[in-house]
């Protein structure tokens, strides 16, 4: 079906290459040290202080103490927890956003809970005011995402804890502030208590590190109840034996974040952007400019429909996508784009590309040599005008 | 600590080793294999090959369908699914046993449902009849363990469902059954039809392959409800990206069971029974001798705490353990000995040793060298008599 040989992976928002130092780190941990951190003896006890050794890097990247750092087996199930065990046997209202990933925005629908969904501006961007207009008296969690994985927007995450912070200092019932960081935590700064959040959720896999491991922060002091039973592990919060392999590698990952390179990451994003919208015709950016992820490109091209630009591109050995990979499997069009008042067809037709740790000049000098081909004999054949 | 270099690991029971095979299968999607299996490009397209392989060698395995073969994050979290994904948004009654693990009997006791628990005899069998005889109008789930995970005992998986298929006949309401079967894949047959279950539970990390991986079988047409939101994947019942590194080492690991040698191992199972209660005074056999997997030995020794006999075993480099390594850190004794008619006394100076694939008669010859002084010396400074 290929071309060539050549592979141009540009989907960092979906998942990403596991750094090599991250796998060093956890090899010996499908060998010798397989023990059960559960169990008391020396293969065990070895076992315990891997998993202390990863949840002291989470802590020392988040600024948090090291008992308020759980170990999931995704963001999602992180994102599950903050919501569902925060607010257990409650009532009341949630408020989070129109643009939250699927692991919130379904959770939120799913909780039982009266909910209010906060609009972005058509940049993408949600405003404090808007958030804190709706705040009720039973109101009892406010889940906003740090950056969104599709448009790569970043939200006023500070602004809006500092009002949840200036509301609760009125309120018997305190407001839980969460946010989903598993898009920011590459590239923005997520110490806790400068964010001034109670939860912060995040995954190993968007960070050059393995799959089947997220990351729960969760400010001391804050309710939690478990979603499943059976076990103490992680304070019973998340019951199972531990992942120590999937935890080794989400501690050296979250450690290794400091290899990014935002700087150069942002002037291939912004070569891709430029390129576009200088020789692709009706090339229009999605999200804001200067508020957003420096890996983050996102253009609908009017008159094709993104699926099918992304297949010709996987043909050509280039992997992207066309919004959030967990949707991908619907039909249906992004529910970001619309949104932030997209048209079906505006957001049928839009491209994520999302750079990362390996991406190279080269990487995006061979784009750009195929995507103007590529957008050009997709119009010719699609259906949209 | 230690006064050897020596290692000999009897605590398969808890975890075991990866198997080499497994994880040459596995390295390759630490590497270049990395796609999210949500992607449509071909990085993704190769992930969902590899994921969908795994689960036809575990539906070849079961007997099942693939479609209803669904992979977890644990056997916990397929021990919740099976339990309160099933039972979601029902009322009534569920019957499970005194002697299952506590991923399934806290599990029932959150789930806010009536539940009959039914206790083994002294040999930690469960009667058929005493679970009939708890059946109700309202009965919408009976959960029984495959093989105990202390003591090993077999339960008579098949006699209840053919009950349970007995009594569904004239029912409206039909009632679910669940067997654990995290210790028994490893050495009792499977097959979900001769079986007649509706759900069948088990781990990665227990059958020499990764951890944070579970299975749980599903019957085709048994209601089944997530216990988190937020993703399509596995049919929407477990969201989440799949963890497809230990999916593909549960799919190798389930394969390579059949690498096991039951025989080998209920030999060196026998060998250390034999040679306890030939050597070692006042040593007790605990649960049934022939309804038993052949790899457990469970030895109550009057006179002595578990727990230090494990901690002088550890120094001379031998794993084992005082009973299930997920209540490892309670204090209490085991809720298993208990149910079966054990003392305090006795419960507390148990000692679990579970064998496995890469157990050696050298291993085996190593613990019983230095068992008996051990256990001797425990027993002169032992405050228990």
């Amino acid at each position: 079906m290929k071309n060539n040989n050549k592979k141009v992976y540009l989907d960092y928002g979906a998942t990403t290459p596991i750094d090599k130092d991250v796998v060093e780190k956890m090899i010996p941990f499908l060998g010798e040290n397989f023990g059960n951190p559960s169990s008391l003896h020396s293969f065990g006890q070895d076992a315990v202080v891997a998993v202390d050794e990863a949840r002291k890097k989470v802590a020392d990247f988040l600024g948090s103490m090291e008992s308020e750092v759980f170990f999931t087996g995704s963001a999602t199930e992180a994102n599950n927890i903050a919501i569902l065990g925060s607010i257990k046997q409650k009532e009341g209202h949630i408020i989070t956003t129109a643009i939250e990933h699927k692991a919130v925005l379904e959770t939120v629908k799913q909780s039982g809970m009266e909910n209010s969904i906060i609009y972005p501006d058509k940049n993408g961007i949600v405003s404090v005011d808007n958030i804190m207009k709706e705040v009720r008296e039973d109101t009892v969690l406010i889940s906003v995402m740090y950056a969104n994985n599709e448009v790569g927007t970043v939200q006023p995450i500070k602004e809006i804890s500092e009002a949840v912070k200036e509301v609760n200092k009125n309120r018997k019932n305190k407001i839980v502030f969460h946010t989903d960081a598993v898009q920011a935590v590459n590239y923005l700064p997520c110490g806790v208590n400068e964010l001034n959040v109670d939860f912060l959720t995040f995954s190993g896999h968007k960070i050059c590190g393995p799959k089947g491991v997220g990351v729960l922060y969760a400010k001391e002091g804050v309710n939690l109840s478990p979603l499943i039973f059976g076990g103490d592990q992680e304070k019973g919060v998340r019951p199972g034996t531990e992942n120590v392999f999937a935890i080794v590698g989400i501690g050296e990952a979250v450690e290794l974040i400091s290899k990014n390179n935002p700087e150069k990451t942002r002037k291939l994003r912004d070569k891709i952007i430029n390129f576009a919208l200088e020789n692709i015709p009706k090339s229009i950016i999605n999200g804001d400019l200067e508020k957003r992820l420096p890996n983050n490109v996102n253009i609908s091209f009017k008159g094709t429909e993104g699926e099918s630009l992304m297949i010709a591109l996987d043909r050509e050995g280039i992997a992207v996508s066309t919004g959030s990979a967990c949707a991908s499997k619907s039909l249906q069009p992004s529910h970001v784009l619309l949104a932030m008042g997209l048209s079906h067809e505006q957001a049928h037709g839009s491209l994520r590309m999302t750079l990362g740790r390996f991406t190279t000049e080269e990487d995006v000098d061979y784009l750009l040599e195929k995507l103007p081909t590529v957008v050009e004999k997709i119009r010719k054949i699609s259906p949209v005008r």
